[in-house]
């Protein structure tokens, strides 16, 4: 019945969406022999319908086709189908491969863009590219050099590329363009270099940009209505960002929005989150620091902010806050509810009601997570909504120059961009972890256009007491519970898909990729790929079969030691930490892992 | 029968051998679980006794795991397997692993040395390595630089280690180390450089020169004894090498060593080929040039020669000689006679009496070789042994900066060093060879050390009307026909691998592992691996399963455009030539796959 309703409310949305433009993008994620955009749907659920894979033949899978994309280091993102045509993209220098399905995935064409190597070192954690999107005939990519090039889909051939920002001020392109519409939107990445983070959204057409909104700053630039865009129920206020930041710092304030975008065809509008504010050094830049740190819900053709909701004020932790949001529809309180999740580099697991930003749920969804006694959930409270912080751990009030041991999670948070998925079957998500704390102690650090502006060290470790450094874990986002949770030595830190076989599938760090009972996590297959895997998983069909896929290549944050050629786990201002020992398991390499059962 | 005379054989050939050092590395071979040299067994058969894939099941077949390297580029070789630990390596910077077979191939050990980068452009084609040898506890490894370095086996330590050339000179290290009985040998690099190429002995315990064995110059240097030293029968004479070249032209004459070698326990005697004379242009240097493009008959302990026969006096077309010799017992004239049969550039397989030196069998194994019309067979001419050059081929007859058109085979010869396998049940040969046609210019050139030293360019291109750059091969040795013969899209650059499930290996350079039926060619299985292949498939057993191995990794001659980046067919003096179209196929990588039948 659940299954039902949902197939019947996903048919309404379709019928509601009128596109004045080539491709209906909704229909299309609708077929699930496609992957059409980075999370199959625009739900952001990544979950599939295809079952031909299930929980009883899924320990007979088997490699079916493998490819590599000659490049090393981290290989973030999940290729694309559409009809016979797989794209495949990589980290710098983003070259896009499309593969043939009907011909042994030969190469029908190849984009490699001429890029500046000097934009690899503005790459704050490796040279990841989170993937490519279609729309219009077109595929689009987002280079690290910020430039977003709209490639034909048959030929490969460049149809307009515009610049979307600046390396020499440290900004890159390292997220995944979303297609809404008639427009293709990209954020930016530089929240450790004190760029002033923004999304913007560029006609499918031509590549103009329509509109652009910053995540700091004065209500025109940031897109805000002081009457109607709302936080937590009521109106922003004027310069609702400016009054939280001291001075012009906020030019400078991060908040960058390199995560995954949702959106609701129906509401019309769309949602991601905003990233920490720059410096890490909390002491720097007293104030909420808004809107850095926030969940927005935006309307994609204006750009201007419905509501928004600050999960961590005044970050001092770097609990980057971009990581996707995922819609459902789901009741709670014996009431259907359009809802939206979100698992934040917190360690707090966010339900929200998506119409208006109504926060439903916030919980920790790592037991171990510290620097929070949890959200004011009193709606007439002064702090409503707000976490209350723990003093031990609370690197701003321990000052500069203090080294705050045992804060839990680290600044790669419980979870780092990893997209976690939804299944409409069990109204679990399952969620790929980092079960990892860290010391961190703030500096002072000035400001100096292209260089770093990081201004904290830290380093990081599994839990007191605990060997593992990741959970694969199902969680309940009506309650805010973890309904199970399988231990990974390392960090999970591949994108996990859902299907209707009542099985999930992620990858691990040192490069399995795994097969898990839906209801129980009862592990039902892994397959070691040749490297560790920070990808996500994705299916198709075709010629009947149902294929799974998954992109290996370590690297990213968690891989940076091995990518960057880091084996002190010191290095990288602490970032490579416990992570150190994943050059016992696995090497570099970029490689598309296809699986499907047996003739 | 003739199985079980096999075994018989290989028995006595055993007790013969009395090592005085830690490993008996003929006894260890033996074990079919193993795989502790470069071609399984001292006499580069290239077979494995393993027979649980076979040809009723090898179609089941399915990967069972995988392994990055970290490396882009060619990788030649295959890795080993003593006891519970692979070894696997790869091209510059030759990175070995050693990996737990016991524990889902967790990396045991790392060896990456430094080596200074400027060796690559002195490569001729590409940063190939031909992989690692075992004996005494140690594994041996011949790097870019020339340092051959001896390791723990259990912990990756350095031994000992020492440089075998120069590479500012043209010297580099690329092919395997191999160990006899106390010593280990190696060959070098720099055909196109100038070198006077040579075989080195290094004591297996401290590494100290034992004796070191030149391809050509005076007597002593290339340990010949003109009245013991025998070529077809007769002894050399005095100074045999030097009086086939003008002047000193031999101190930078070529000849080089980097291929395969092969022991015989029994009558103590190694054999190889050296390579083709510095420079590609004939017309610099008159006279045979002895003892390039030879097969050597050495005794491994003084390096002092039993007997030589060159098979291209005076090369004109890059013919070089430096491809495997494979040993065998078989009945030719109802005789058994203990054979080596070697399947040469030239587009000649030869089979030679391995005691003596006595030729038995010259043959084309591709039908379109053109520039000879076959070897003079006739005891008694003064031009036994010779091959007849047909002057419209001759580069030499048509002088300098004359085109010479559709010569066949290319410069990279009907077989490059991708090694063929034997089977002693079929008794057949599998050839992975290259169906590749040339146009060659010869031009003057100045030698300067360091420098390129190569005097021709060359475009390369299937032969007229075919479409098919490549053949699999089967060749009875006996008679020098080719038995069966499946084409390829491109040249079958992968060493072959039979075993006693009557199947037989080999990868494409597109990326294929297939195996075919050992009697019919016909095709049984195939699989997209990530990259080209130009590894050798071995097998081994571990834990009661049979494994089959491979790595990928597309580059080396074949693969130079996409290893190098040049996209031109034109372009390295046109080494690219008709692979160009390779980019279409596949994409740099280094992975091991890893094959086994399902549960």
């Amino acid at each position: 019945m659940r299954y039902l309703s949902l197939t019947l409310s996903t048919c309404l949305l379709t019928a509601l969406a009128v596109p004045a433009y080539a491709d209906d993008l909704v229909k299309m994620s609708e077929n699930p022999a496609d992957w059409v955009m980075p999370a199959h749907t625009y739900d952001n659920q990544r979950y599939s319908t295809l079952k031909q894979i299930n929980a009883s033949n899924v320990g007979k899978l088997q490699v079916a086709w493998t490819f590599s994309t000659g490049v090393l280091r981290g290989h973030e993102g999940a290729p694309l189908v559409v009809g016979n045509t797989m794209y495949v993209h990589t980290p710098f220098p983003n070259i896009v491969y499309a593969l043939d399905l009907d011909h042994d995935a030969k190469i029908l064409w190849k984009y490699e863009p001429k890029q500046d190597p000097n934009v690899i070192p503005v790459m704050c954690c490796d040279t990841v590219n989170r993937g490519v999107s279609y729309g219009d005939g077109k595929i689009f990519l987002h280079q690290a050099d910020t430039t977003l090039v709209a490639l034909d889909a048959k030929t490969g051939k460049v149809v307009w590329s515009v610049k979307n920002g600046d390396p020499s001020k440290g900004q890159t392109g390292t997220s995944a363009p979303h297609v809404i519409k008639d427009k293709v939107l990209v954020g930016i990445s530089g929240g450790e270099f004190g760029v002033q983070c923004h999304v913007t959204a560029y006609d499918i057409k031509d590549g103009k940009m329509v509109w652009r909104a910053f995540s700091e700053g004065p209500d025109d630039q940031i897109k805000v209505d002081p009457e109607k865009t709302t936080a937590l129920g009521k109106p922003v206020g004027a310069n609702s960002s400016l009054k939280t930041w001291q001075g012009d710092q906020w030019k400078i304030g991060g908040g960058c929005t390199w995560g995954w975008m949702a959106y609701d065809p129906q509401l019309n509008l769309f949602y991601y989150g905003s990233g920490n504010p720059s410096t890490w050094n909390p002491k720097q830049r007293p104030g909420d620091n808004k809107w850095s740190m926030t969940i927005w819900a935006r309307n994609p053709d204006t750009g201007m902010a419905k509501w928004v909701y600050q999960m961590t004020p005044h970050d001092e932790w770097d609990y980057d806050g971009v990581n996707e949001m995922i819609l459902t529809d789901q009741q709670i309180g014996g009431k259907e509810r359009k809802l939206l999740t979100h698992f934040d580099r917190n360690g707090l697991g966010y339900t929200l009601d998506r119409e208006n930003g109504e926060l439903l749920v916030a919980q920790k969804y790592d037991p171990k997570v510290n620097w929070t006694t949890g959200v004011d959930m009193d709606k007439n409270s002064p702090n409503y909504g707000r976490p209350a912080v723990v003093s031990q751990y609370s690197t701003d009030q321990n000052g500069e120059d203090h080294n705050n041991k045992g804060i839990c999670p680290a600044a790669l948070g419980s979870k780092d961009e990893q997209p976690a998925a939804y299944s409409p079957e069990t109204q679990l998500f399952y969620v790929p972890t980092n079960h990892v704390c860290m010391d961190y102690e703030p500096f002072k650090v000035s400001y100096t256009a292209g260089q770093p502006y990081v201004g904290a060290t830290l380093s990081m470790y599994p839990p007191p007491g605990d060997s593992n450094m990741g959970n694969f874990i199902a969680w309940d986002g009506k309650t805010g519970k973890i309904v199970w949770s399988d231990p990974e030595q390392f960090s999970a830190w591949g994108g996990a898909l859902a299907t209707a076989g009542g099985i999930v599938f992620y990858g691990t760090l040192e490069g399995y990729l795994k097969a898990v009972d839906a209801k129980t996590g009862k592990e039902l297959y892994k397959f070691k790929t040749p490297s560790g895997i920070i990808g996500n998983v994705m299916t198709y069909e075709h010629g009947g079969k149902q294929y799974v896929a998954v992109l290996s290549g370590v690297g990213g944050w968690a891989g940076i030691g091995l990518a960057a050629g880091l084996t002190d786990p010191t290095a990288g201002l602490g970032a490579v930490g416990g992570y150190a020992a994943l050059s016992n398991y696995t090497a570099l390499g970029g490689q598309l892992t296809v699986f499907t059962l047996p003739q």
